[in-house]
């Protein structure tokens, strides 16, 4: 596994620990992170803080220039709402731990023109199998089950 | 204007009165404001924090079956970001103020099922199409142009 999604897996340990849903992001600018976050649901009791938005806000604000040089990565498949947002700035490509667990809007991104990467990383394939078994309310509730 | 747009108006003016982008959102359950909204991105450097995302936040967290009866006014067209918040809860219905200064995803959100009302309403489009002269750098990083 490349370094930048080992950060994003100990994004969603991170969350983890915290007794939070467990997916993790970051964001790279020109091979440096800029930004890291976690799904912050149970933490902060948000509806939108997934790992994705969560690492876009620690980013801070930025021209649109700045994110068409940027990657995003995630140890899940995006929901519709990072995805969106994904598409909002522009992010030219994503890279994807798992959609084993939950497949996202890859498809949307293609046809948008976005290069959408998934690597199927077992461990994050089982660090999310396991804590839907464990939680599925609180699984069902952060997609909109 | 209904009293729920003119809800979602009177947070756009909140927004600019704090010299923020004047967008504003209100997510209605059954007849009830439930949650609030405008746009933060210059109050609290958010990059996430459009209204809708703003409202959709405030509203606090809910299972999947209550945002199914909820409807979101949005004074302007949500953006692909907002548009996917609204896909990932599966809110069914969502009125929007103006879509002249700028066209979300609508056609997006009515190929999901959504259903798609847009008022075209004067004071809308004014406050949007003003703001947008006096501060073209501030909106065209808050819509990633």
């Amino acid at each position: 596994m490349d370094k930048f999604m080992q950060a994003a897996v100990e994004e969603a340990k991170k969350g983890l620990s915290e007794e939070g849903i467990p997916i993790g992001s970051v964001l790279i600018h020109k091979g440096k992170i800029i930004g890291r976050g976690h799904n912050r649901r149970v933490q902060n009791g948000s509806t939108i803080l997934h790992g994705e938005m969560d690492a876009l806000e620690n980013a801070g604000r930025h021209p649109s220039v700045f994110y068409r040089e940027c990657v995003l990565y995630t140890t899940l498949s995006p929901c519709p709402m990072c995805s969106g947002a994904i598409l909002l700035y522009g992010i030219p490509q994503v890279i994807i731990g798992e959609n084993k667990n939950f497949m996202g809007e890859e498809e949307l991104l293609r046809s948008r023109g976005v290069k959408v990467e998934v690597i199927q990383d077992p461990s994050c394939i089982e660090m999310m199998s396991c804590f839907i078994k464990i939680h599925p309310e609180l699984w069902d509730e952060d997609i909109g089950l």
